[in-house]
């Protein structure tokens, strides 16, 4: 834990961290493993304990109840808070995981902020990457999906909280249990990650294992698969951020971002113009959440000078227009406070 | 097909054109498919049917003379040979399948030389595709081998051959049976198309399927990943290409590729890096064979001046020296007629 702590450049004295504990093997034996550096003075950190309470299953009460304990037991803080996920789904339409999960890193974003803590731990695994990587490839991303968990990236464009997972480049999720169980500590287990209704459950005890009566190290290979295609797009974008600058350094607009010059735009090579684009709308969304391929194609369409109108929408009442030379980001105006 | 064949700009009128067949469906559909274009005068060019007997099952002797006689029945001249790959696999150490492709694409190559013609066609489907893309993943490739097969390539980096592959961006393998089917003609099968004990086949009978049960368009959804790799690898190996050019611009040498300045791919990032060394070993080799990361790592510790002296060896004898401020590609001498 150490080593990925060094390599990532995490804070080793003076600094509050949140972490994010369920109270699963995983997040448990990142406490632990935390607690023992501290314990032996090798880290010199104020760790925050952050747990949200999702309300899906009725342990959920024990389970945060639980966390707290072992919290005060170890001597640290904590934050914690309960949120309906099932009725926050059925308002927003996200499906119950990506409920859960905005209102996750919502929460734990929060929580950074009131504690001025400038990174947040999670304790994904070797075996979370080689998960997220197959339901990517299942779902049809490219190499951004592929590439899976980010051990380090910034919470949001814009934000300077990090996101740091130590333990997602080596550890498995057994080497969590079996960590937990050498230190006696009986962590508490999610019903949930047994129910096969859940497509990332199914990976786990279907998919994966038949991939490994091939490769008896697929977990670690898919996991490697993914560094490598990091690797790639860090290339990538760092082009496409060169492009941007290319782009707006020509012209001056007055909307969220700055107006992109089409002619630059067109000339780039397609990967490296659809990537630009993407961190453009990014930029001025704050996110691409229903952003699809079909809505980049139409941005290009007015770079190409296409029929099809001096116009493209985007999710949400954005718009993309085309005024002489040059192409200009149109937030929809009650949006703005999203 | 029509459409493929000009997206991948494939002659239209005066050409010999190699086309692999096999006698299974998918060559075989490709054979009768490009006939009915030639006989509605849409395509004037002039096909040499290519069959390799590999003499790895007793009925092959029938397929090449089931596959003579089509393209006689048609009208085409055909180019035949007969292997024995088995023994093949056993003097070279490759596997079966390693061995019989190496056989069938030599034997293409010569087949093209000894017709001039400029283009082999050989049949991949979609569903090969998704096999390949899967086979990659779990032998696990980075983005060159997720990137799947190439629609259009070169047979070498220094050949003017070009393999192409019309079907594989459309074409299910069930489209080229149901096409067979409507022309009355009954392909022949190969049993080893069922035999567990190849991974290929466990893919395609075990793996694909667990996978549509999440995502029914598994197939299409995998071919897709691949086309998007392909694109962002094209501006990869542009920037390895620019990279080669300006490292080696500075420097002149006498071996087989140019040297390269250490500090100009020093200096560069490492996934255009290690991507510029693999095209620089493949230029100077002929090919990729057995050179893993460990080598190119090796190649990167003479660039980094670290201590593990001025050599790096490569497989099959072959060396990169470190002199002064450039690295200079060693071809071990007697390996020079291979």
């Amino acid at each position: 834990l150490l080593a990925a702590w060094k390599h990532l450049a995490l804070p080793c004295a003076d600094a509050s961290i949140i972490l994010a504990v369920s109270g699963g093997a995983d997040s448990t034996a990142m406490l632990l493993a935390i607690h023992e550096l501290i314990e032996s003075r090798r880290l010199q950190i104020n760790p925050v304990v952050a747990h949200l309470d999702h309300s899906l299953r009725r342990e959920s009460k024990a389970d945060a109840i639980w966390v707290r304990k072992l919290a005060e037991k170890l001597g640290y803080q904590s934050e914690h808070k309960r949120v309906d996920v099932g009725k926050l789904a059925e308002t927003t339409g996200d499906n119950l995981e990506q409920a859960a999960r905005r209102a996750r890193y919502d929460f734990l974003l929060r929580s950074a902020a009131k504690r001025t803590a400038g990174v947040i731990l999670t304790a994904h695994t070797l075996d979370d990457q080689a998960e997220t990587v197959l339901l990517r490839l299942l779902r049809g991303s490219g190499a951004d999906g592929l590439a899976g968990i980010e051990p380090l990236r910034r919470a949001s464009p814009a934000s300077d909280i990090l996101l740091a997972r130590p333990l997602v480049t080596w550890a498995r999720r057994s080497d969590t249990e079996e960590y937990c169980r050498q230190r006696k500590i009986e962590y508490r287990s999610d019903p949930m990650n047994e129910d096969e209704q859940f497509d990332r459950v199914r990976v786990r005890r279907q998919l994966i294992p038949l991939m490994e009566s091939f490769n008896p190290k697929t977990i670690e290979t898919l996991a490697r698969t993914a560094e490598l295609l990091r690797d790639e797009l860090d290339v990538l974008n760092t082009m496409a951020d060169l492009l941007l600058k290319k782009a707006s350094d020509r012209v001056k607009g007055d909307t969220t971002v700055p107006a992109l010059d089409v002619r630059v735009m067109a000339e780039a090579p397609i990967a490296v113009r659809r990537r630009a684009l993407r961190q453009w709308i990014s930029a001025a969304r704050g996110d691409l959440r229903r952003c699809e391929l079909a809505h980049i194609k139409g941005i290009e369409k007015l770079l190409s000078g296409e029929q099809g109108g001096r116009v493209a929408e985007l999710p949400a009442g954005d718009k993309v227009m085309r005024k002489r030379s040059r192409i200009e980001f149109v937030v929809k105006k009650h949006l703005k406070s999203r």
